[in-house]
């Protein structure tokens, strides 16, 4: 068969939900790496995919995709797996919380990331974002763990769903980014059901495959390490 | 038939956006306002329905969503209306501007208008993180445009969809938010696609509907006025 779907990645990216997904759901894929080290995400080939320039694209037999949740949500709808099947109870706080994992939990982790993007070069100014971002992200996690608790059943349990592939790594990053500056203030094992989502995802063949294509480490979700990728670079 | 949809709103808020999908769809509800005056949204019997005390809140027979984005889908898809099907091409196009939308067009909104919540409390970085977030959106309001050229009938045309309501007043509020603090620097008539979308909504029943309920005044997408609401206040 044809491969109809290419994933434009970066080690470490955004794109490893997506990597992920594609592997859980045993689809076929070619990848191409956006080379950070030179800027290729900012650049004229990757824009025309992506204007955007935030990565993953997925380029699909219907068009280019981006927006991790999008593509996310395309992926569960055309193979019909990975989500609570629509008009059950489950389906609207699924919905409910893939889109907060969008807008409100990667949105912050972005920021607090990337404070340059969205306050400029000033170091006290960017550690007083970073000191909001920080706040915010505390408690994004204390209201997904809550979430989570008072709507069992969509995910760390049963038949794997999205939220079991986007929440492990919102946790990868929020501990590796934890560790920036040099104050590490983020400890899973103080969400009991965020724990136990990340251990579960570790399980699973599909982040053993992307451990060794996106050189993850052996605890990718539970006790992440900066990746040491084969190929490319992670910022 | 007992109502069983409950729209926990404030006037000119994001719930505007559910409250015209409800009107569009023609679903019985009640609403119920969220007092922005006593700071309501912060209280906990508002937090107890939503944990980010963010507005709106619906309640469902399948319990509390929040979340627009996610609110519109379930609504859309518990309806079958407003969305292209799924496995058409133009679902994952669908997909992809919706998810953008939220976590990108609608999130810079925000830091543009509530920079305090973001940078603290100081004018000049008020003024500078205000700088940065006015760049990003006209970058958004520039990459909506070409992807709606590039895509034609997700909005605009033909039968309407989600989009048709969600960018409408995504475009009201940066047209309002763009008089602050009094530079205004937003024109809709450059946007020929987006002006489109938004005089086409301003000749639906549901907009009537909500300009009423909500004071938006006589062309609150193409000529937005701030909101004289009958109850209530939008900040």
């Amino acid at each position: 068969m044809e491969t109809t779907l290419r994933l434009h990645y970066a080690p470490d990216n955004a794109s490893l939900i997506i990597r992920l997904a594609l592997e859980e759901l045993g689809l076929a894929y070619e990848t191409c790496l956006v080379d950070r080290a030179t800027g290729a995400q900012s650049q004229p080939a990757y824009l025309a995919l992506n204007p955007n320039g935030t990565i993953p694209a997925l380029e699909t037999p219907d068009g280019v995709l981006f927006e991790t949740a999008a593509i996310l949500m395309w992926l569960s709808e055309t193979t019909g797996k990975l989500a609570p099947a629509v008009d059950t109870p489950k389906r609207a706080h699924f919905l409910k919380w893939m889109i907060w994992c969008s807008n409100t939990f990667q949105v912050d982790l972005r920021h607090f990331f990337y404070p340059e993007k969205f306050i400029g070069p000033d170091p006290d100014q960017q550690r007083q974002l970073r000191g909001m971002f920080r706040a915010r992200i505390e408690g994004d996690l204390d209201i997904l763990e809550a979430g989570l608790v008072a709507t069992p059943g969509l995910a760390g349990g049963g038949t794997p769903t999205l939220l079991d592939i986007y929440i492990p790594c919102l946790l990868r990053w929020t501990k590796l980014y934890a560790e920036l500056p040099n104050q590490p203030w983020f400890e899973l094992s103080r969400y009991p059901i965020l724990h136990a989502i990340a251990q579960r995802a570790e399980t699973r063949a599909s982040t053993q495959a992307a451990q060794i294509a996106e050189g993850l480490g052996p605890h990718p979700f539970t006790a992440p390490i900066l990746a040491t990728p084969p190929e490319g670079s992670a910022t």
